[in-house]
């Protein structure tokens, strides 16, 4: 089986997650029949939203540092827990030589399949990734219309950063619910959670209803391509 | 801070819930106040146990890799969530140039710093753990007492093998509550959850009592010594 490598630590709970969902989802009779997998969860990587839009410190620099730690220890492809630390992936792909499943792309085609080319997609997720349009962009390379919060997108970001980086996990989903019923009434039709902060708050909250999970697909690509077992 | 090699695999399972444990107990705000971790979940280590007790093959070759990449990646010190694997851990300790916390002895002096001398300590491990006498030999050392079973020692290495390795966690916690109701007929006043896959059952089913949970007390060393917050 090839070793799948995990730049992580974008946040570290995530990464987590991510590490659960890949052992969870695998199938195996002994530790022997999972995948080897290696974790960078590097904390040092700057914030990817205030690079993106505040002209902070540009997180580059320790996203390759990872990436290559990750492909000298062994790693034969990477896959990154944080849908706004993407919009530097061409960056971070020209400094190793594995490849690289890009998680916005994945879940695009996988929404696509899922849902038809009709679905309308509200997206739910940090400014940085909203502003840079990471996901409208593999959306409408498909076809598929893509609708983000006004009213709410500041309900969001706090939902993101107090809740869940915070672990403030007994203020609830309030936040995120009122992001939904604005997303709604604007014509969506199935919710993203493009943050893996909201993938991690679907676990943790067990969240059911039209919710896309990026770290779920990119869960089942990983371990398909590792030649695992789901 | 210091950054947290994990030499994990033995399972895949028990490395996820220390990397969960060692993040939900850090006092963080943001994602740069989390202590960076490595983590090698290398899932070709040969079973510890047969190793041991069946000549089975030696896991030391894989586990030194796993050590050494960890330390070219850049991990300041070492730890592994796997108990009987600590049988080898000098044979490791010489390949490499770091610190290697070592959670039995760890788990030892936690055990007489909050129960003292006098307690009686009932062990529950695989067969490799107790054959090898790892857990016996650092508590002897500190002067308490340890209890092993007899009639169910078969019982929790199904619970270990069967019920959490396999993922069958439906089946319940019937076999780990004979091996406890065994051991304090036989004198034990404390529970030793000496086996990596036991500690995930601690946090699986929520068990409460007097169990001592060495994973815990590693995840609180490793964090005070990365120069994190508790």
């Amino acid at each position: 089986m090839k070793t799948i490598g995990i730049i992580g630590g974008m946040g570290p709970l995530a990464t987590v997650h991510l590490f659960e969902r890949i052992v969870l989802r695998t199938k195996a009779e002994n530790d022997q029949d999972h995948i080897p997998v290696l974790i960078d969860s590097n904390t040092n990587i700057p914030d990817r939203t205030k690079a993106i839009l505040e002209n902070g410190e540009s997180p580059v620099k320790e996203l390759r540092k990872s990436a290559q730690i990750l492909e000298k220890g062994g790693a034969d492809f990477l896959i990154m827990p944080c849908n706004t630390a993407h919009y530097f992936i061409e960056e971070i792909k020209t400094s190793i030589n594995i490849p690289f499943i890009n998680m916005p792309e994945e879940t695009a085609k996988y929404t696509c399949n899922k849902y038809g080319k009709d679905v309308v997609v509200g997206l739910m997720a940090t400014d940085g990734t909203i502003k840079s349009k990471i996901y409208e962009k593999y959306y409408s390379d498909l076809g598929i219309k893509t609708i983000v919060p006004i009213r709410t997108q500041e309900k969001i970001m706090s939902f993101i950063y107090d809740v869940i980086k915070k672990g403030n996990y007994n203020m609830g989903t309030d936040l995120l619910f009122e992001c939904v019923a604005e997303l709604k009434e604007l014509g969506a039709t199935v919710f993203l959670l493009g943050c893996t902060e909201l993938s991690s708050a679907q676990y943790l909250y067990k969240l059911e209803g039209n919710f896309i999970n990026p770290m779920e697909v990119l869960t089942e690509r990983a371990i398909i391509f590792a030649g695992g077992q789901i």
